[in-house]
């Protein structure tokens, strides 16, 4: 096996974020669930966007926050997804390359314009997002460079993935590449609600080996496991995952292994603002660390720190250099222990 | 003279702010001025562009920004400007109406697209701006609505609009307009290479009684009248204008009349994140104040508070109601001394 181009290839749905503040009652008002993702079609995002406030626009998208992440860790990071041929992808194709992710795949040339996500920040910091797929959702097996991944260390998909059909078989595709270079794949569950839409086939993907990482945050884990106890469901992830990173927001990380539970304390945030790609990050700071063989704890804290940055500012990537954060907090990242 | 319907219309090039964080190193290499607007072509745009790391979009533009920041006070605000049928136009015009801004200018059909400008923000938290004006560029005496003109107590130009020869004749009619109305006309000097570019032109609008408000920074009035010794520039001013007003950044503002010369503190701010919209939102402040009659003093007092809020976060227009904030440090908008 030879040594990995990347560290990390993300894929996802390639997606502009569409950022504004809003107040508890718009969300009520337009029906919206706090904190989640919802997906919408032209005429709801029409409606929608005219309701909104001013916005600013920056690239996101759940796998690409956390291929920049990886970047900004000073890790090599690459990424497949779809954008159109448009402005709005030469944005997406300019703030990918400009973190420095290797990204390739051909642009969409008919149809459907760059995917957007309505992002509103409420007081608290919590971001609901509305999601058109637009090109993202043309994402197809032919995207998936094999050379790509199997150059790749770990290959990250998100769970959004399944929302597309065509990004579906890409997701497996993409999978099996993976593991057929001896590589590890990592999956991310998105959101509770998408974990409500695909539990069967998530399970499924889990428990046939294809994850090695597996990311939930609480609420997915419990969505995934039907259940509403905790305990019930980290000796679930215990007994299905080799290696599943449970957020718990302030409460900071669960690592869990067959062998072992444990916890990470989330990095202390004076405020929170925009809790946009604060998973996505985490993803990036654990990623970065099992690429490079680091103890799990230690890429727990990795991902902690990098959660910490991004939700002190708005927009879903980082605005300093991870790297750079790292150090200062006393990590020499050469030198962490191996696992 | 009917009652106004807006307090103030902006009218200047249309454009979206591409910002990104960049080393001092990044401006010499790329001979760029630090704090000055330079306009590039469609190659440097392209060329600079590519060298930029990641980004974020937000709309931008002298006048635009001034107008937002109006309406943030609760003022009711106009805007004139051009942008193309494209998304970086959609985005423009969605961002002005979120913001309560009047906007009806025809868009650009064909030719050109959007104008935008790319930002660059040292560590200092200083700007320096590369404009591609793009569908800006075509902004026509026919996109002048001599209606609403008429409606707005101020009428605030940009000196950029010197730059598009076009914009140059829709300049003078809206002024025009203005005054046959019984209404104020505004001018700000925009950049002091913009005033090295037109000055002989500007002091003929000035020394002619088109202006009746006028808005420079120091480099700007040393500019305009070539000299480098600040009292004889304000000597000069108090000779030429009926209302000047003189930012100095964390020096605050002189107000010069005929009858006076005024100093009004700057509002201290914790950090400078990004001073793009300085001057637009000092702006903002003062017309919203002129246009509802208070003290000139009092005015700049509104100027420096929005100027304040928008240095301390990246992006060109309020990310706070600023009416708010004039509340919250004791402000009590209605009950200003009038003049």
């Amino acid at each position: 096996m030879t040594e990995p181009r990347f560290d990390v290839l993300g894929i996802g749905n390639a997606i502009v974020d569409v950022i504004a503040r809003a107040e508890e009652d718009f969300l009520v008002r337009n029906e919206l669930v706090k904190g989640s993702m919802r997906l919408v079609d032209t005429t709801e995002a029409e409606r929608l966007y005219d309701q909104m406030s001013a916005a600013i626009e920056a690239s996101g998208g759940c796998a690409g926050n956390t291929a920049a992440g990886v970047a900004s860790f000073g890790g090599r990071a690459a990424f497949i997804g779809k954008v159109a041929d448009d402005q709005l992808g030469a944005i997406y194709r300019h703030d990918m390359k400009g973190t420095g992710v290797a990204f390739e795949t051909a642009p969409l040339r008919e149809g459907a314009p760059t995917a957007r996500s309505m992002i509103l920040i409420t007081p608290d910091g919590e971001r609901t997002m509305n999601t058109y797929l637009g090109a993202a959702h043309e994402l197809s097996p032919e995207d998936i460079d094999r050379d790509t991944v199997a150059a790749a260390a770990i290959t990250y998909l998100e769970g959004y993935l399944w929302d597309p059909p065509p990004a579906k078989e890409a997701f497996r595709r993409a999978a099996e590449y993976a593991h057929a270079a001896g590589r590890r794949v990592s999956l991310t569950l998105s959101d509770s609600f998408c974990v409500d839409r695909f539990r069967t086939e998530f399970l499924g993907l889990i428990r046939d080996g294809l994850v090695d990482i597996l990311f939930a945050n609480e609420a997915e884990m419990h969505a995934l496991y039907e259940t509403s106890d905790f305990d019930t469901a980290v000796a679930a992830l215990q007994r299905d995952c080799r290696i599943a990173a449970v957020t718990m927001g302030a409460s900071g990380a669960l690592v869990v292994t067959p062998d072992a539970i444990e916890r990470v304390p989330a990095t202390p945030v004076e405020t929170v603002v925009d809790t946009t790609g604060a998973g996505d990050l985490f993803a990036a700071g654990f990623l970065f660390g099992e690429a490079r063989g680091f103890r799990h704890t230690d890429c727990a804290r990795l991902g902690a720190l990098a959660a910490a940055e991004v939700i002190g500012h708005i927009g879903p990537r980082p605005a300093t250099s991870l790297r750079g954060l790292a150090e200062q907090a006393g990590f020499q990242l050469e030198a962490l222990t191996r696992a």
